[in-house]
């Protein structure tokens, strides 16, 4: 059974505050839990139900494990229907972007975007297509945040996810910058070259105007009907899948 | 001030039984009720707040308007953060699919799509990419329920969307049949003719077994990353823009 302290300090895993003051965030599911624990993220505690226990993998030696009650459970859970298994994982120290690592790939980076679904779903999407990590505004939504973990359906286990001055980035950068804009040259038309980031902007207001005078190259997705604008982890699915196609042609 | 049961009433349709029975569903925000009274859907009546009254289009004679006090808008909004207006909008019946408008034209078709967040996204998307209605199987989440209506961004006032048993639509249909599964061939190698129907299955199991016989060309969006699967937003939006690319090279 688990103490109330317990239960107090994940619960307080559901606020980023104290996920940076303890290190850890919660991923729950077998299936998310299980790609963490075959990940390069330190998993370090692992609670489950005795019905999850069947479905779960064996659980490594090294990581603590638990059986806890259904009860238990729900009462550390961020989600409405508990799915059996929640494990504690360490917030991992992403090495910074170094000039070389940009070269020859292409990043996605992410001004300020709120969504945690729209997060998570980006983190699913460019992991399918092959993407390694995402650079995000300092203001984004936290990776850690539990509905991006759920969003990301595993994804973000094998995803580096770094958070930094997107001005700084992108001022004297060695790659060309591209970014999605309502007003842009044609995403077909366009040679992205081997290497660049491509800048997704904020669900209201697009990308911020200090960052805008920096985009070298504007890129549309063409429109034909008359929505004013597309979701943002659309947005960034179709540059990351013609960046892919391209790369496989 | 608003009656007790207008109150009942309104709130009422955040449930599609009683949608059914009155016949309307809710719109809510300035931009969104604006595009539902410039379509072919009728607006019946319009409840704003003084506030956004100035952000309002003239409201046409023929619409019911009303001002209401920011507390009775809290009382009907369906939303944590109400946007000053809600318009009650008929349920259109839709004219029948015939097999004349599934020639030269394509159609996306949902299998029971459960998350409203992502029909409204599917509407938005293929909305924008020109795509004037939407067929889904009787099992899928209603499009007039309000986090359809609210993440459809106003493309919902543009856009058909059809209930129908799907298999009765795809046994004998005059054009070919396409699915978005995990196994089939690349969609970039796809010749997808003029016309056909672009089915995409349930967030959880995919397409139904009993459709899937039915699917002449099963389509994959390439992987290259470990991702086990798309959200099906974002798969509907990468066959979408797929679809209006070749239409317009």
């Amino acid at each position: 059974m688990l103490s109330k302290s317990q239960i107090r300090t994940i619960t307080s895993l559901q606020h980023k505050k104290f996920r940076k003051e303890h290190g850890l965030f919660a991923v729950e599911g077998t299936k998310s839990v299980t790609e963490f624990i075959h990940s390069n993220y330190i998993v370090q505690h692992i609670f489950y139900t005795s019905q999850a226990a069947a479905k779960l993998d064996k659980i490594p030696q090294n990581i603590k494990s638990e059986e806890i009650s259904e009860q238990d459970l729900k009462r550390i859970s961020s989600l409405k229907t508990p799915q059996g298994v929640l494990a504690l994982v360490r917030i991992p120290t992403i090495p910074p972007l170094t000039n070389d690592s940009l070269l020859n790939s292409f990043h996605l980076v992410l001004d300020d975007v709120q969504d945690p679904g729209n997060l998570g779903t980006i983190i699913r999407t460019a992991e399918w297509f092959g993407f390694k990590s995402i650079v995000c505004s300092l203001g984004s939504v936290d990776a850690y945040n539990p509905k991006v973990v759920q969003a990301s359906m595993g994804s973000l286990a094998r995803m580096q996810v770094q958070y930094m001055d997107l001005l700084a980035l992108i001022i004297n950068i060695p790659v060309p910058v591209f970014g999605a804009v309502l007003d842009g040259a044609p995403i077909y038309e366009t040679d992205f070259g081997p290497e660049g980031l491509v800048i997704l902007g904020n669900e209201g207001n697009g990308i911020s105007t200090a960052l805008l005078a920096h985009i070298q190259h504007p890129i549309t997705i063409p429109r034909i009907g008359q929505a004013e604008s597309l979701n943002v982890a659309v947005s960034a699915a179709l540059f990351c899948a013609e960046l892919a196609r391209r790369q496989s042609v």
